[in-house]
C-alpha cells in the first residue's frame, strides 16, 4: 500500500515549480490504476506554463506528463494490467470508447486529458493516478532502458507524427521522400525525435533551423543539414537557391510561435505542406488571400500518441541506439524547480528525475 | 483575319464594367493563340473585384475568365490546334513546364496568370490572347451545349477539387464518405457544381448553407440538405444534434471570407478537416491555440484546372445533364454593366454573354 502522503512537483504559477509533500492519489473509478513512478521527465511543452505563454485555468497542480514505473494498484474494470507489471503511460489519458478514440484520433477523444495540467495530475511525483488505465497505459519496452524508453510517452511519437502527417498527405509515395526538400523548425527534443524518424522513414533532405548551437550538432549527427538561425539571414532565400527557386516542399514546424510558423510559411512553395506539431498560442502570421493564393495546406495539433503508438514504436525500436544518452541530466525529484530552470534557459538537450533520489534501472 | 478592334468588356475600378471598344488582341509569342469568342460567362471571383473587395493592381483589363469560342490564329509552336478549331479554356494560363505544372499543381505554375485580370486580359470580349495555347485550350467537349461547357472553364473542376481534396485527406476511402457528415458554405454556382460532384462521387449527408433561397433550392434539387443561414440561428449545434456532438468531419468552404470560414471551424469536428476554395481576402478567424487544440487540417486555394481537367470531366459528363439550363441569364455583351449588377445582386444564379448579339451553338 503507498503511504498516505508523498513528494511531487508542484507547479504554483510560472517561474514557480515547488518541491512538496502532497497526499497519494487513489483509484477514483474501477477504470483507474495507480503507478509508483521509477522515471520521469521534462518535456518541453511545459515550459510553455513555466514561461507564462499558456495560463492554466488552475494552479496547484502536479506537474510532468513523461514517466513509467509500476503498477501498485488497479481498479476492478482494469483487464490488461495487473499489480506489478511495469508500464508507461501516453502524455494524455484517453477512454477508449467514444468515437474519436475508434476512430484513432485519440488525442481528439471527448474526455483526453493532458497529465500534468490543471486538468490532470502528472507524473513528476512518487505516484500518479492513471484513468481509462486500459487505455492508457502500455508494458514497459523490454530491451530499451527506462529513461530511453520515456521518448515513448510523447517526443518520439510526436515527432513521427510530423512526419507521418507529410506521409498521409502525399499518399504515402515514399520515392518522394526521396527528391522532396524539407524544412524543419525546432531542434529541440521533439525536433531531434523528428528527424530521426524522418531519416528512418525515407527523408532525403531534411533541412533544420534552430538558434542552439548544440542542438544542430545533434540534428548534424542524425543526418540532417543544420540552419543556424542566428547566422542565416534570409532563409527563404536559401532554401529558394536550393530548390531552383521553388522554395521547400514540406515544413515540419515544432517550435509553437508565430515567427516559426511565418518562416515555414515564407519557406514552403506553391502548394506546399506544413505539418505542424508545436504547441501554439499567437495569432496565425498570415491571412486568407495568403493562404488561397499559396495553395495552401495546413495540419495542426496534438498528437494521438495512443492511435499511433503500435505503429510509431516500430521506428523507434530501430533508431532508440541512436538515443542512448539523450537524457544528459538526471536529478533527484528535490532539484526540481532547479531543473526546469535549466531547460528553460537550454543549459541541458532533455532533463530526467530521480524519484527518492533512487536510480531505477 | 480579325478586325483592328474589338468590343470588350473594359474593368475600369469596382462597379465600373464598360462596354468599349479596344484594340484587338494580336499573337505575341510562337506558343499564343487567338480565339473568336463564342460564349463567355460571369464568374462569383470576379464580384471580389466589382465590389472593390479585392483591389487589382491596374484598372483597364479585359474582363472575364470563363469562355470558348473558335481558334483564329496560332503561333508557330503551336501544335494541339489549328485555326478553325473549336476550343474551350482553362480560367488560367500556365505554361505546361515548370515543377508545378509537371507536378500536378498547374495553379501554381511559375507563369500563371488569371484570365480578366490586370495580369491578363480575358474573354468578355469579341477575341482573346491565349498564351500557352498548347496547355491552356482543350477542345470543345462534344455532346455537351457550348453554354454548359462554360462550366469546365473554372466553376465545375473548381467545385468537384472542394471534393476530391477531401477524397486525398482520407486516403481515398470512399466508404467514409457514406458515413461522413459535411457542411458545404455557399451554394452559388461553384457551390451547385459542388453539390454534383459530392454526389456523384459518393458523400452521402452533404448540408449546405446559404442565404439565398432559391439558391438553396436547387441545391436541394441536387441532393443535398439546406440550411437557411438567416432562418438557423446556432448552425455548429444544428450540425452537433445531427452527429451526437461530434461536429461535421469535413468542411467545404466556398464563399471566401472569414465569416463563413469562422463557421466552419465552429462547426468542424475535432481533427477534421476544411477545404478551402474560396477566394479569401480577410484575416483568419482562428489563432494558433485554436488550431492547435483542434487538431485542425485546412487546405486552400486556387483550382489547378489544367492539372485536373481530364479527372474533373469525366464527372462532369455524368452529371452535365443536371445542368441544362443552369446559365438562367443570356445577355448580349453589350449589356455586361447591367449583368454585373444583377449577378452582385443574386438576381440570376449564372450570366453568359451572346457575343454581338449572336447566338452560337
Amino acid at each position: 500500500m503507498p503511504p498516505v502522503s508523498m513528494k511531487a512537483s508542484v507547479f504554483k504559477g510560472p517561474k514557480k515549480i515547488q518541491y512538496s509533500n502532497v497526499p497519494t492519489p487513489k483509484l477514483q473509478s474501477p477504470k483507474d490504476a495507480i503507478i509508483q513512478v521509477k522515471a520521469t521527465a521534462l518535456c518541453g511543452t511545459e515550459l510553455h506554463m513555466y514561461r507564462g505563454d499558456v495560463v492554466p485555468k488552475s494552479n496547484g497542480y502536479i506537474t510532468g506528463h513523461e514517466f513509467n514505473g509500476t503498477v501498485v494498484a488497479i481498479g476492478d474494470q482494469v483487464t490488461s494490467f495487473k499489480v506489478g507489471d511495469e508500464v508507461i503511460s501516453t502524455f494524455t489519458s484517453q477512454c477508449g470508447e467514444c468515437w474519436a478514440c475508434i476512430d484513432g484520433l485519440s488525442s481528439s477523444c471527448v474526455d483526453s486529458k493532458v497529465f500534468g495540467t490543471w486538468a490532470l495530475d502528472g507524473g513528476q511525483a512518487e505516484y500518479v493516478r492513471i484513468p481509462y488505465a486500459d487505455n492508457v497505459l502500455y508494458p514497459l519496452p523490454k530491451n530499451i532502458d527506462r529513461f530511453t524508453a520515456l521518448l515513448m510517452c510523447d517526443i518520439f511519437p510526436t515527432g513521427w507524427l510530423c512526419v507521418n502527417n507529410y506521409l498521409k498527405k502525399i499518399q504515402f509515395n515514399k520515392e518522394k521522400l526521396k527528391t522532396d526538400v524539407i524544412l524543419q523548425l525546432g531542434v529541440g527534443p521533439v525536433g531531434l525525435c523528428c528527424i530521426a524518424a524522418a531519416k528512418e522513414i525515407g527523408v532525403q533532405n531534411l533541412y533544420v533551423v534552430d538558434s542552439v548551437e548544440s542542438r544542430l550538432q545533434e540534428a548534424e549527427k542524425l543526418g540532417a543539414i543544420p540552419i543556424n538561425l542566428n547566422n542565416e539571414k534570409d532563409i527563404p532565400q536559401l532554401i529558394k537557391d536550393k530548390t531552383n527557386g521553388k522554395g521547400a516542399d514540406a515544413i515540419f514546424e515544432l517550435v509553437g510561435n508565430s515567427s516559426a510558423l511565418k518562416l515555414g510559411f515564407d519557406t514552403v512553395r506553391s502548394a506546399g505542406f506544413i505539418s505542424s506539431i508545436g504547441y501554439h498560442h499567437e495569432p496565425l502570421p498570415f491571412d486568407g488571400l495568403q493562404c488561397y493564393l499559396k495553395n495552401i495546406s495546413l495540419q495542426f495539433g496534438r498528437c494521438p500518441v495512443r492511435s499511433i503508438f503500435d505503429e510509431s514504436f516500430k521506428t523507434f525500436q530501430k533508431v532508440a541506439y541512436k538515443f542512448d544518452g539523450f537524457i544528459d541530466v538526471k536529478l533527484p525529484l528535490s532539484q526540481v524547480s532547479k531543473a526546469y530552470e535549466i531547460f528553460d534557459q537550454h543549459k541541458a538537450r532533455k532533463i530526467a528525475f530521480l524519484i527518492d533520489d533512487k536510480l531505477y534501472l
